[in-house]
């Protein structure tokens, strides 16, 4: 079965260039594993209206939405409620949570500001934080994580299992050096052509150790995927190049 | 005067995580500076439905959209047909760019495949290539660009001088340590009231050398952001912070 997924990074931080992302890898390629391959990713700034036109198109186009950030305890943090509207829900305090985040800060360092982590979209599941305890949560189909990377990786673990997994995504590489996308780009065609289910994909690769190609055969059925990686093999050995499995060397 | 950018980042790569992103804080850094920020991102795979409505969606939002990605000879390279039809034109032979390439490769070898290269949005205006020679192109407010970090970044810099500047971004940060956001979002909403032409952003980190937080404000009038720094500075010593100036060491 096919499954697809969309990611939303929520925040200034990455769009002004102050950080650099560091989760759409490890969400990339999580998701793939678990055959709910990213199809769109959105980074937009801690808009009100912006969070909930991009919230609400998106869940309605894949199958599972997430988000990264916006989830703590201050003005910018707007994530949470965003998704309420989104959903047409209450934002309200979830009494457990409450509860758990009460006894962490202590009744007096639990301020306003404290409290409002203990809020959640009527309806919405709560997500385990290890790390630093303030939940994330899942509506419908989307789950809303944290944005500092080791907080939202350990939410991700604990929201894998729950998650409808689709059919793995099988991928096999063939790289080399020397040849260049435009001696195999006519043969690379064909080879789409044959495996119309596959995605074949050119990656040109400029590094000290020499420039060259990666060519990529992706798709859910092993055996296809294992066939055009020979046809892959093939021509590149046709064009005079020295094919090795695998990505080329960083 | 407020300008603002949105930047697509076209191809499966990104999506798939078989390529950690290496250009969206390049650019989102350089427009910062050139005072066209960056207010949206979006990766999307080389479908060409989909990029020729994110083209079209994005080029009527926002002031200047940057592409990278899907420039090359092969068949899933297919961005600048696909902003051919966004902006209704043909896409067709640029013969200066033609004979560069014929005489960079040879007419021997300037195959089909590589002839593509050659082929722009009819109207566009190339954007030199000092890396690999095929040009990227500006047709309109779309800016089409490699997808190879250097042949982007050089890409980029050539077209920089080119593009309508505007107000540059000013920006200071304070950081400390042992304080939370929790302790100080009610103090930071405040300072954010009071300068609602500023963004103030709360990043916690979590280092070895110590969690905290660091605050930062963001905008086009120097004096109101230094006058908001002093007052985050102010806060952070009230709550009983240690206030540094900058961004907390890596």
């Amino acid at each position: 079965m096919r499954r697809t997924s969309a990611l939303i990074l929520i925040g200034n931080e990455i769009l002004s260039g102050r950080t650099r992302d560091d989760n759409i890898q490890f969400l990339a390629l999580r998701l793939g594993e678990l055959g709910i391959p990213l199809v769109e990713i959105r980074v937009i700034p801690d808009i009100r209206a912006t969070i909930i036109n991009t919230v609400t198109e998106l869940r309605a186009r894949f199958d599972e939405v997430f988000t990264t950030g916006g989830i703590g305890p201050t003005h910018d943090d707007i994530t949470s409620p965003c998704v309420a509207e989104a959903f047409g829900v209450p934002w309200e305090i979830h009494a457990p949570t409450f509860a758990v985040l009460q006894e962490r800060f202590g009744p007096e360092n639990f301020n306003t500001a404290r409290q409002r982590m203990a809020k959640l979209p009527k309806g919405a599941t709560p997500i385990a934080n290890p790390v630093s305890i303030a939940p994330g949560f899942s509506i419908g189909n989307v789950h809303v994580l944290a944005g500092v990377p080791r907080i939202m990786r350990a939410m991700f673990e604990e929201l894998a299992p729950t998650l409808q997994k689709g059919a793995p995504v099988f991928s096999r590489t063939w790289h080399t050096t020397l040849l260049g996308e435009g001696a195999l780009a006519d043969g690379l065609e064909a080879i789409q052509e044959r495996f119309t289910d596959l995605d074949i994909g050119s990656y040109p690769f400029h590094r000290e150790g020499g420039h060259g190609v990666a060519l990529v055969a992706k798709g859910q059925d092993k055996q296809r995927v294992n066939d055009a990686a020979q046809a892959i093999h093939d021509l590149l050995k046709e064009k005079g190049g020295s094919p090795v499995e695998g990505e080329p060397p960083v």
